[in-house]
């Protein structure tokens, strides 16, 4: 049978501790060459509409110690609104009932058959939180407890639950320009962690005396400046504008997820991406070459040193995602539906074939 | 609501006709950068059998014109058993009920949603037939009748429906080095297009006086040689060591499916790919540059002509496949499937999802 999933299932099944240790066994299968990665290609063509483009973006990865494969694919309308002085890169729920299209096909490396598909949305924050808390597992000082998080959307709150999961965290401010926003985050949050999350309405206030700070927005201009770093500190990012490029330099010790560079861009001729033009995200720190940078695999792996004083202050870039997350992350979630008996069976039969391909 | 379709479902859907003129539009937009394909990626690691190897192959395609993407996704157990003197590459059914996993995805480039998944195989040989019949209706003489194909195996029958969907085919001669093989696809193709085909014991007797020669095998190894050229001549070719180099350099007019290169490999550290190894399949004719020669889409645009006199020697070479003739010939299957009401309809809120991916 293939299992077809939902976001709620892979909630339910996906723990922030279960996503973690998968990710951190995958990764040393990464950091050995065993495990295997396809860059992110982005295939963006016209839509009907004049103020949309479509875009259709894969990524595949294998985890042969899981023995599963994944693919995951989205397929996006795209729109480039002025809010405020910015452009904003916003996908619009163009599907039936206003939804999105992001998926996750699994499959076995042992038969190849399809073991399960399910919607990308909820894994892609466990992944990207469980991610940079193997940043803080590897690089964080032991004793850690205090963080201070920047931003307050739909990433921050896996950022806190990986956070939580590998250390003993006392206490957390938020800091998030709208006021609203950042309280009802820091009550939701307070909430699921059982600490209390104290909004903040400086960026200043959450970043004093933080042992960890954890950039998490969706911004395209630097968020976390140079002047707020403090021995021993833990600076955590998940998007590549978020620490302005003197930061970085200054750090002592600087890891990324990942050397694979931009993603593959294959483009309709003549159409240009109000991103290339803008300058966002991908052209930040250019003056960094990231690909001289250690991997937070190879750090996983015992290959390089995440921190080796506590004084030393550690940054933690998650540069780009990769397909090989959604294989790590799927094992766990096909083998806890498959225990628990959740999804959708589906005769596997559909999904393969008697003839030669 | 989402369609799941069978590969019966997509051999009645799709017939050669509505193929070959799907790619034609669809190659016209290709030519002009509005359609775009990106290159195939193969991600190879080993399985938990010593004998086999996991590779997960995808590729993609957006059509815009045809309101539509696709990926195509393939799961294989590969294994390269001796067979004779030669190393053959065999894929194994390993998935339940001794079956392959092969599937398209196909999206709509207006919503994103995913419109329909089904098998692959069956249109993976019926695109590859219509391309090579576009090579034929662009380059072969107008006047061309008579054809003598190489081979009989799966990828042949539709070689014959698509050369005889463009041209006034009035005989066929088939060799095949298997005498069963032959004489069993010249009976079935004489059915099928009510022209009589003929198994011949040599090659020469396929090839002397045809005005078409088709090659359609698996061979890692050249099947049709420079001597056997002669004026007024059309050679296809599906594979890339079928010809041998100096026919193609012999040819007046060679012209090249596509100039994307060899697949992007990512390979596991340590592992050996026996094509590599033996030099099989892609680095035949290396002393010719592929991505120097004209492509059919640019022919098919008009920009380049494909014969300019009944005299020449014209040569088309289906060098790789692309996932873009999926979303072309796969806008094809959903639109007939829809007004036919076949498959099964599932939700697309499935496949959909309401958080932000």
């Amino acid at each position: 049978m293939t299992l077809i999933l939902s976001n709620a299932d892979v909630e339910k099944l996906l723990t922030m501790p279960d996503c973690i240790a998968a990710l951190e066994e995958a990764y040393v299968d990464l950091a050995d060459g065993r495990g295997v990665t396809r860059t992110r290609s982005d295939t963006i063509t016209p839509t009907g509409r004049q103020d949309a483009l479509y875009s259709l973006k894969s990524m595949d990865g294998v985890v042969p110690a899981l023995g599963v494969g994944a693919v995951r694919i989205n397929s996006d309308i795209l729109t480039w609104p002025k809010i405020g002085n910015n452009v904003r890169r916003v996908k619009v729920p163009a599907a039936p009932n206003q939804r999105y299209t992001g998926l996750v096909l699994l499959f076995s490396t042992e038969t190849g058959e399809p073991l399960a598909i399910f919607p990308d949305g909820v894994m892609q924050r466990i992944r990207v939180g469980a991610t940079n808390g193997l940043g803080i597992k590897y690089m964080a000082r032991q004793d850690a407890s205090r963080i201070g998080i920047l931003g307050s959307g739909w990433q921050a709150g896996t950022q806190l639950m990986a956070a939580c999961t590998v250390r003993d965290i006392k206490s957390i401010r938020c800091f998030s320009p709208n006021k609203d926003n950042r309280e009802k985050f820091s009550a939701e949050m307070s909430e699921i962690l059982g600490i209390g999350v104290v909004p903040v309405a400086q960026t200043e206030d959450a970043i004093v005396g933080a042992d960890i700070v954890m950039c998490s927005t969706n911004t395209v201009d630097a968020v976390f400046f140079e002047r707020w770093l403090h021995e021993g500190m833990h600076l955590s990012s998940i998007k590549r504008p978020e620490v302005e490029p003197a930061a970085i330099l200054r750090a002592d010790r600087v890891v990324v997820h990942t050397h694979d560079g931009k993603p593959i861009h294959t483009v309709s001729k003549g159409l240009e991406l109000p991103e290339d033009k803008e300058n966002m995200g991908w052209q930040v720190a250019s003056e960094i070459d990231f690909r001289k940078l250690p991997t937070l695999p190879e750090v996983i792996a015992g290959r390089v040193p995440g921190r080796t004083s506590d004084s030393e202050i550690t940054c933690f870039l998650n540069n780009l995602g990769l397909g090989y997350q959604f294989a790590a992350a799927g094992a766990v979630v096909y083998k806890r539906a498959k225990e628990q008996g959740i999804g959708h069976d589906l005769p596997t039969d559909w999904f393969t074939e008697d003839v030669h391909p």
